[in-house]
């Protein structure tokens, strides 16, 4: 669940993606009226967030990938494997938004008549193996037959004792931190959607050693996202509720818009600081593209984005000084109660929603 | 959920009706092999009923319908807000099938490009009524554009503390009893597919007065299926955990085989004791069919078949001298492990697996 009603209009196929803009924009603003319809429409406390948090300690959370709309459709092993680890890891993500660890998952299966028995068993393999990565048992689900692939997760966990991290609980003068790394997802889908290099990557050319660079980082990443479970339950442990916290998984510019407007503050940002590996950039430059525009607008890299007192924060630093924490700092939430991103000290551009993820192909 | 997972093959388009039986049947065999897979690749105790049980005494249970499997899309406002509650009573029988009490839904909606803002806002309607009519919350859920309608519901429910009937329950000498009337959906379903009977229905000619027959019963139950929560709740206030349970969704007939299989009985049931209404009849004949075929084989009746200790039903039937109770007895558990229909004391037809409701149109 995303904004518990939200878009996720991810890979598109290739040949779509040029005659589809207006298209598209046109559709999307009719979703945003969707949204804004269902929300006044069962306006309650659970509406809202990442995940709707239950009485009980729980969260829940339901998403979907159709096929045509969130990827292509390749009957090979590999690919679909992927597809049920990235669709399994889509609704974990949500979890994580919520600083809660997965408990059960049912698992909705539309299934068109042109996938065998044997894709079938691949696409399964992949929720599992997601699945019990993070501790997650499949429960029940149902199986259905349509004209294209669509799978429906609902995922049940629990929220941490210490605190549920809301997206509306940041504070003037909060470090914003993320984790991971930005845009590689976009390149990965980039790569995965240009024949040349899928060729290569097929070929076993190796497309890893270019400059150093570790190109097959961007494909898993796209591919098999790792939602950031770990890293949100240790974020709890250290601000308990005292924070705001949601995944990027429509993109850092989202991310930082969406906490920005439910909590009321504005934020400075610092774009140097925003991690963006080596790889991305050689790829995004590869296509005559800007990485900082991947990092904030590309979507899919199930980071998370937090804000947490700087004291906390310096706390974590002190105690970690020899090791790594999982979060690095970005900038800064404000009262100015608009997000601003800067280059260093100079100003940076302008942030721009209508490039967040769920518009742009 | 049906049998955690099991098909759910509704309402086809009439002109697929007749093309489609052979591909269907070939088609079923696959997804027979699928749910099979699905069951040794995730086996655990959770999975084999109508819902998920969970720790903490939740019941958890996702349904899929898909335009053109399950349902014909027709951009009316009274069809539309049929679909929104027929979605959502499919899933809430399923926690009725459990004697439980539904608390909590997710809706995910695949929207086609075609589909209005209005005729969103109808399905909607439907949905948020059949939800308010249950006391069951919309929490979350999901919005995606696909090229077909598709609507994926989570139910999250509690079980009586009195206990949790499964499929698995009944015991030989068991009382069989059911819920309502069965075939009606099927002759709700026969009228909409032909064009004659609904266009009598929708120039309000008083198709209700044939013989004083209310045929609009017939649509009422295809279209806006009751879930059986109160019934479900009544009988599990009786006999606790001992006995069994399901919804007869996919038809009487596999309900009574599926509780045959799990409770590993036999079954003596009187046909003419199955409660068929007087307009069911009347619109099997005007098909040349048989109204005890559409009972045990038509399905979506969305009633309750359950089995319970003679001596509970003797108590409950003796408090209640006076008034009537939801269930009637249909017939006996046995240890002959076979499913006998009778006709009174007569050999009745052979029970037919092969005709139930996933298998035919």
């Amino acid at each position: 669940m995303i904004v518990a009603f939200n878009l996720l209009l991810l890979s598109l196929v290739k040949h779509q993606v040029a005659p589809m803009v207006s298209e598209k924009e046109k559709y999307l603003t009719k979703e945003q009226q969707l949204i804004a319809l269902v929300q006044s429409k069962v306006g309650n406390r659970y509406v809202g967030d990442d995940c709707a948090r239950l009485p009980g300690n729980l969260l829940v959370t339901s998403d979907t990938l159709v096929e045509r709309t969130h990827f292509i459709l390749v009957k090979e092993e590999a690919r679909l494997k992927d597809l049920g680890w990235k669709s399994m890891a889509v609704s974990l993500s949500d979890i994580a938004a919520m600083a809660g660890v997965p408990r059960y998952a049912l698992i909705a299966i539309t299934m068109p008549e042109n996938l065998s028995r044997q894709h079938f068993a691949y696409l399964y393999q992949g929720l599992i193996d997601c699945s019990k990565r993070y501790k997650t048992d499949i429960v029940g689900g149902d199986i259905t037959k349509g004209t294209v692939l669509s799978i429906t997760i609902t995922v049940i966990g629990e929220a941490n004792e210490r605190g549920c991290l809301l997206r509306g609980g940041a504070k003037p003068g909060d470090v914003v931190v993320v984790t991971g790394d930005f845009g590689a997802s976009k390149a990965g889908l980039k790569m995965l959607l240009d024949d040349k290099s899928l060729k290569q990557i097929q070929g076993n050319i190796a497309v890893d050693d270019i400059d150093g660079h570790h190109f097959s980082n961007c494909l898993a990443s796209h591919n098999r996202p790792l939602p950031r479970l770990e890293e949100s339950w240790a974020l709890v442990n250290e601000t308990g509720s005292r924070g705001a916290l949601m995944d990027a998984s429509d993109g850092l510019a989202d991310a930082l818009a969406q906490i920005s407007r439910a909590s009321e503050v504005g934020m400075t940002i610092d774009l140097q600081k925003v991690p963006i590996k080596g790889e991305t950039a050689v790829v995004a430059k590869m296509y005559g593209e800007a990485p900082l525009d991947w990092a904030l607008y590309g979507g899919e890299d199930y980071q998370l984005v937090a804000c947490l007192p700087e004291k906390t924060w310096q706390t974590w630093l002190n105690r970690n000084k020899d090791k790594a924490i999982p979060f690095q700092a970005i900038g800064r939430a404000t009262s100015s109660g608009k997000v601003e991103l800067m280059l260093g000290n100079e100003q940076g551009p302008e942030l721009d929603l209508r490039r967040c993820f769920q518009h742009i192909a």
